[in-house]
Formats: C-alpha cells, sequence, structure tokens
C-alpha cells in the first residue's frame, strides 16, 4: 500500500543523541591573523577512504549508435526537503569499498543498470563549503547496450521507493523543467550539470 | 599582512548556541505508513522569501565577438573544509531583496562585474538533499562587453579574501583540473557545470 510520504513533526536535535550528523564549532585565523569562528555541520558515517559520497553520471549509449546517448536520474523523496527530488543516483561510500566501486554498487541497486568501465573518477568536491564539511565524487560510467534501449529491474532495499527515468542527455535540461512544472525539486548538482550540456548547445559559435 | 588561514580548535557547538545553523530531528512516515526519523541541518537565517542563496553564472560575453564567451570563477578559502575552494561566485539572499538583486549585488562585490541583465533564474534547487534543508538559485546573468575583456575592481567587505579569476567557458573543465594539481578544492556544482560543458564537446555526433 503506498501513500504520500509526510513529515510528523520536528524538533531540536542535540550532538549526543544523533547518529548520522553533528554540529561543530570551528575556531580558525583569517588571513589577517584575526581569530574568528564558522559554525558547521558534519556526518558521523566518514570512513577511512576520507570520503562521504559518490554521484554517478551514466552515460547509455548503444554500441550502433541506434539511439541517443542518455542518462539515468532518480525520483526520491528526500524528508530534509519534504519534496520528491530529482537526482543523479548516488549513496554513502561503505568501510570497506572504493568510490568507483561504490558508484557502480550504487547504480546497479538504484537503476538496474550494470557498468564495469568507469569513464572519469572526479577529485573529491565540495558539496556546500560554506555550510557543512560534506564531500563527494562524480564518478561518470559507462553503460554500453547494443541496439535497443534496456530497463533493467532495480535492486532496492526493503522500504526504499525510488523511481528511475532514462532521459536522453540533449532532453535533460528540458525534462528538468519539466519535472518542476509538476512541483518535483532538483538537486543543485544535476542542475548544474544539465545547464552546462544545455549553456554548450545555446554558445555554439561565441565558445 | 597575509598569512594561510588556519583552524585553531574544533568543538561540539550545541543548538541553543549557535548562531548560523541548528540541527533537527525530521520525524516522517514513508510510502508504506511506516514511522522514521531523518537528521539534518538548517540554516537559521532563511528569510520569507524561502530561498537560503543564490549563486551566479556570469557569461561574460564581447559585443563584437572579440573574445570566447568567459565565465569568473573565485578562489577563496572555506574553514568547513579547511581548504581553498572553487567556486561560482555566490551569498546568502538578504531580507530585502529578489534572489535576482543578490545575485547582481554578489556579482558586483566578489567581481566587480556589473549585470542588469538576467539570462535566466533557475527553480529552487536542493544543495545536498539528503543531510540539509539548505536550498538556492542558480542564476544566469550575461556580462556583455566592448570587444576587449574588462577586469573591474572586487568591492569586497573588509576582511574578505577573494582571488577572482576569469576563464574561457571552453577551457573551464580543464581550468579546474589544472585547480585540483595544485591543492584547490572544487564546489561540486561549479564540477558539475563544467561536466556538462565537456560532455557536450565530448559526446557531440552521439548526441
Amino acid at each position: 500500500m503506498s501513500q504520500e510520504p509526510t513529515i510528523v513533526s520536528k524538533e531540536d536535535l542535540e550532538n549526543r543523541d544523533a547518529k548520522w550528523v553533528s554540529l561543530k564549532k570551528l575556531n580558525w585565523k583569517d588571513h589577517t591573523g584575526k581569530e574568528r569562528v564558522w559554525e558547521v555541520a558534519e556526518r558521523r558515517t566518514r570512513g577511512s577512504s576520507g570520503l562521504d559520497a559518490v554521484a554517478i553520471l551514466a552515460v547509455i549509449r548503444s554500441k550502433t549508435n541506434a539511439f541517443p546517448a542518455s542518462t539515468v536520474i532518480l525520483e526520491q523523496y528526500r524528508p530534509p526537503m519534504d519534496k520528491f527530488i530529482i537526482e543523479m543516483p548516488a549513496g554513502l561510500v561503505d568501510a570497506n569499498e572504493t568510490p568507483e566501486q561504490a558508484a557502480l554498487r550504487e547504480l546497479h541497486e538504484e537503476t538496474g543498470y550494470k557498468s564495469d568501465k568507469v569513464l572519469e573518477s572526479s577529485s573529491i568536491l565540495a558539496s556546500d563549503p560554506g555550510m557543512t564539511t560534506a564531500n563527494m565524487k562524480l564518478v561518470t560510467v559507462d553503460v554500453l547496450l547494443e541496439d535497443k534501449l534496456e530497463y533493467p529491474d532495480q535492486k532496492l532495499d526493503e522500504g526504499e521507493a525510488i523511481v528511475k527515468r532514462v532521459v536522453e542527455l540533449k532532453s535533460l535540461y528540458n525534462e528538468l523543467k519539466e519535472y518542476e512544472k509538476k512541483g518535483f525539486m532538483i538537486d543543485a548538482r544535476l542542475n548544474h550539470f544539465a545547464t552546462g550540456l544545455e549553456m554548450a548547445e545555446r554558445l555554439k559559435g561565441s565558445l
């Protein structure tokens, strides 16, 4: 039985009761030597890799060029925003895996697509460096299919409700606009990727 | 006298002592009706606009096409990461301004560039929806110059240390790689925008 997820209540959380995040005060010296403070949230789950999370940019292509290069994005309820967010597949990095292994595992679980070819793995990126210590890598993977677009089943954990959607890269920007009209919210990183694709197209000739 | 900024110490911060952020526990019901909890950080500074921050994508162009379309990015020490981060210009939205006014003000302060033409203002985006309630808009503005690239002075507040850098859009992806080699960290949103630009170029023909 499926129903609309909802926020029941919200309360202050103190560090001693928090399992996933904590609030910290940084005492720091600026470039003039002046002492300052900065308030920041951090994840408690970061392992020895030093990395919190990976996002996966899947490039879904046909060996015979039978369909346009595409990617897979997710629709997922996110309690912090109390909305369904459109995002790239992503997840936290487990203690015993490399970022690239985490990316291929999450892609398989959340979308059903399998890949064994990492095209590129970004450096460690700052997720929101004014407010949190959270960091991430963007892992770009090749999903090379024969001449037909396939839609494999997801391998979701019990209780996970994630809808996947395959979108042609050249339409991604406009598809996100359609999602907004329907009341979905877009993840900033996915939005910025789509904006880059779109701007390359619009500025053709003056680049 | 300029010196390397440093973290002096880090301590737990409780909600009652925090001015800028707070830690919350969300009690929510999932799609099966099951009660769950989610831990989240939120900004205390959000005004009636409902928006925390804006980032600015400045498209710097020549009226006569005398130089390639460019943008301006910043190098800035961020205590949460204890590193110099490469970012788009950005800032919090003041209580009395629209997102677009905030974007043009921050662009002028942080880079010296003036614009009165907003090309596009995104919907409200989720900055890191698994961990925080933070949201933002990406405002794309036109900086139309005559035939020469100009480098106006910044209008920084006392104590601000932000280095600006003008980069051709077609080189942005590679310039970020150069920054990484020098020990800078890249903001995820800027990285994703540059990845979109680069992917459009690399996939030409299969899009």
